[in-house]
C-alpha cells in the first residue's frame, strides 16, 4: 500500500483518533442531580479535604498528558506543536488500546524551556501522570528534570526512556543468545542525541561496564571538553579506557552496536571488525543504520531495527502503557531506575529462554500482553522502593 | 434521595465522569503504520503547511477545553482547581450529551491572571474552543478579555454569557406571556457578579432600555464611585433616571427582578411594589432569593428558578452547547453578541408562542433537541457577520 496517501486519507476520514466520552449518564432530573448540580458539589468538597481523593472521585487515576512542544516531531523535527498533534493522538491511542489508559494530546506553543515547565507544571493536577513526547535535546532533558523535582505524579520523556527500556529489554535476551554475560558485553552507541544518551545511561545500570558513546564529533571521552552538558556526564560514565576516533575505531572488538542516528552510517566493514557473534542495533527511522541483510551478510549474529518489516522490531509502545499502568497503579510519585530496570526485564521475559532465537528476541509490538507484565512489574518495583 | 450521599457513591463507582477512547484501530501492522508511524507523518506534514487542516486531521474540529482555576466553583467558593474537578468533568458529560462535542477538563493552579491567560494561551493550540468555568469575578473578566483578544479560537466564559442567554431567552417568553415588550420593561438585577453584570449587559443588547443594577452597596448609579471597575462601567450603560437606595426602592414599578445574589433576598412585600403582573427569576442556587409559592402569593405572574423541581427552570445547559456546536461548526474565531443574541431568541423559540404560559416560557434543560436549534441559529449569526 501506498502508506502516505492511505494514512492521509484515514486521518481525513477519523476526524481525530481520539474522542471523549461520558461515563456518567445524562438524561433525567436525577441523572442532572447526580452528576452536575447539586450533587456534584459533594465529591467536590471531599477532595478539597483530602487532595488524594481526586484519584478516586474524578478520573485522575487513569489519566495522562501526552504533551509537546512539537521541537523534534518523529524524524521530522521542528514542525512546531500543532503540525505534531496528529502523533500526539496516535500516542494516545496506543495507551488505550495497549493499556486501557486514557491519553489527552496537549502541545504547548513555546521554545522557552522554563515556560514549558511552567505550563505543564500549571495544569498538572488535572492528570495522574505526564507523557513528554517529541521535545528536542538538550532542552528535553532540563524540562523532564525541572519537572520531576517539581510535581508528585510521574513524569516520562517516551523518547529517551521508553527507547532504552527497550533496547534494554532487547539486549537482555541478545546476550542471553549470543551466549554473552551483560557484564562482559562492550557497547557501542552511535548517536548521543536524547535517546542515544537515554539508552547509554540505562545500560550502565542494567550492568554493562564498558559502554563507547559515539557523535557527530567521534568517541565521547572524559580528556575532551563538550558544549553540551550531558555529553560532558555521560564522557564521565562511560569509555573506562578513554578510547578516541571515530565510529570505525569504536566498533573494533565490539559485542554491541547500537545505532540511534541516521540511514547508512553502519559499514559492512566496520560490522566485520566487531567482537564474535556481534550484536546490530539499527534504529534509525524509516531507514536503519544498515539493512538487516547486509549486517548479517558481514557477520552480524542478531540483529535488531525499529521496523516492522524485519524480525526483532525494538519499538518502544512495548514500554509506555506498561510502565504508565503499573505507575498509575500503585499511584507512583514518579518512574525511578528500578522501575524502567523491572520494566525491561518484564519486556525480556515474554519471549521464554528455550523460544529466544536470533530472529526472536523480542514481543511483537503489536503483543498485548505485554503491557499487564511490564504494569505488574513496574508497580512491584515500586512497592519494593528506591 | 439523600443526592449527597447517592452523588458521592456514585462519583466513587464511575472513577471519573470522563474517558478518552481511541477511534482508530490499533491491531494490526497495517493499522500501526497508517495510526502512527510511519504514515502519521503525512498529516503532521500537511497541518505545518496549512494549519486550518489541523481541524480536519486532528480532533480540534469537535474539542472544546472546560478550564477553571477554582476560584468560584459552584456556591463552594475558591476550593482551588482540583477540588473543582467534579465540576468541569460535569460540565464535560453535558457537553458530549447534549451537543456531541469532546470537552476536556483542565485545572490550572495558579491565581495570577496574567499566568492564567499565559497558561491557556500556550495550550490553545490543541482545542477548537476554551470554555471558562467557575472563575471568580473581577479576575474572570479580565482572563476572558485578554484571551479573545489573544486567541482566534471562540473562548467563552459560561458564567457569565451561558447565564445571560438563558435568562434572555426566558425573558423574551416571559414577556410575550405578560404581554409587555421587551423596551418597556424596566428589570432590576439583584447580584451585579460576574453573572449579574453579563446578565445586564446582555439584556441592554437585546433592547431592554431601563436596566437597573443592585449590589451590596445598593442601586448601581452613574454618579457614585466604584472600586470594581466592572460596576463603574454597568452605571454608565444603565440607570438613566439616575435611581439610588437600595433592592427595595429600586423594585418599586419594575417589570422585571431578576436575582443571581443569595437566598432569602426577596420578600413578599417587595414584590408587592412591583408593576402589573411582574416577572421574577430568582436564580440564586440551590436556595433561591424567594421560593416561589411565596412570590406567587405575594403577586409574581410568571416565576423562574434554577431548581428543576418548579416550573420555569432557567439553566444553562441550554445554551453552551448549541453555542459551541454552532460557532464550531463554522469554525467561528470568536463567539459574538450577535452569536448570543441569536442563541436567545433560538431558545427561546422552542415553546411556539400558544404553548408559552406563565409556568411553561422556556425549555427543559432535558430537551436535547434545543442544541441543534441553537447551533443552527448561531452558526448562521456568525456566518452573516459582526
Amino acid at each position: 500500500m501506498d502508506v502516505k496517501k492511505e494514512a492521509l486519507e484515514k486521518h481525513y476520514k477519523w476526524k481525530g483518533k481520539i474522542e471523549v466520552v461520558s461515563r456518567a449518564p445524562i438524561n433525567t432530573k436525577e441523572d442532572l442531580a447526580l452528576a452536575y448540580t447539586p450533587g456534584v458539589a459533594e465529591p467536590c468538597l471531599q477532595i478539597q479535604q483530602n487532595p488524594e481523593l481526586s484519584y478516586s472521585l474524578t478520573r485522575r487515576e487513569n489519566l495522562v498528558a501526552v504533551i509537546t512542544d512539537g521541537t523534534a516531531v518523529l524524524g521530522l523535527g521542528d514542525i512546531g506543536g500543532l503540525a505534531g498533534m496528529p502523533v500526539m493522538e496516535g500516542k494516545c491511542c496506543l495507551f488505550k488500546e495497549f493499556a486501557g489508559i486514557d491519553a489527552f494530546p496537549l502541545c504547548v506553543k513555546s521554545k522557552d524551556t522554563d515556560e514549558i515547565v511552567r505550563t505543564i507544571e500549571l495544569i498538572s493536577d488535572s492528570f495522574g501522570g505526564i507523557n513528554l513526547e517529541d521535545i528536542a535535546a538538550p532542552r528535553c532533558f532540563e524540562i523532564e528534570r525541572k519537572l520531576k523535582e517539581r510535581l508528585d505524579i510521574p513524569v516520562f520523556h517516551d523518547d529517551q526512556h521508553g527507547t532504552a527500556v527497550v533496547v534494554g529489554a532487547a539486549l537482555i535476551n541478545a546476550a542471553k543468545c549470543a551466549g554473552k554475560k551483560l557484564s562482559e558485553l562492550t557497547v557501542v552507541i552511535n548517536g548521543a542525541g536524547a535517546a542515544g544518551i537515554a539508552i547509554g545511561t540505562f545500560l550502565l545500570g542494567l550492568g554493562i561496564d564498558d559502554l563507547i558513546m559515539v557523535d557527530l564529533c567521534g568517541i565521547i571521552n572524559r580528556e575532551d571538553n563538550y558544549e553540551n552538558p550531558a555529553h560532558t556526564e555521560i564522557a564521565l560514565k562511560s569509555n573506562k579506557k578513554i578510547k578516541k576516533g571515530g565510529l570505525a575505531e569504536a566498533v573494533i572488538g565490539a559485542d554491541v552496536l547500537i545505532g540511534v542516528s541516521k540511514p547508512g552510517l553502519f559499514t559492512e566493514d566496520m560490522i566485520k571488525t566487531m567482537a564474535d557473534r556481534p550484536i546490530v542495533f539499527a534504529m534509525a527511522n524509516p531507514v536503519p543504520e544498515i539493512m538487516p541483510e547486509e549486517a548479517k551478510k558481514a557477520g552480524a549474529y542478531i540483529v535488531g531495527t525499529g521496523r516492522s518489516d524485519f524480525p526483532n522490531q525494538i519499538n518502544n509502545v512495548l514500554v509506555f502503557p506498561g510502565i504508565f499502568k503499573g505507575a498509575l497503579s500503585v499511584r507512583a510519585k514518579e518512574i525511578t531506575e528500578k522501575m524502567k530496570l523491572a520494566a525491561a526485564y518484564a519486556i525480556a521475559s515474554v519471549i521464554p529462554d528455550n523460544e529466544i532465537t536470533a530472529e526472536n528476541i523480542i514481543a511483537s509490538p503489536l503483543n498485548k500482553s505485554v503491557a499487564d507484565s511490564v504494569a505488574q512489574a513496574v508497580a512491584r518495583a515500586w512497592k519494593e522502593g528506591l
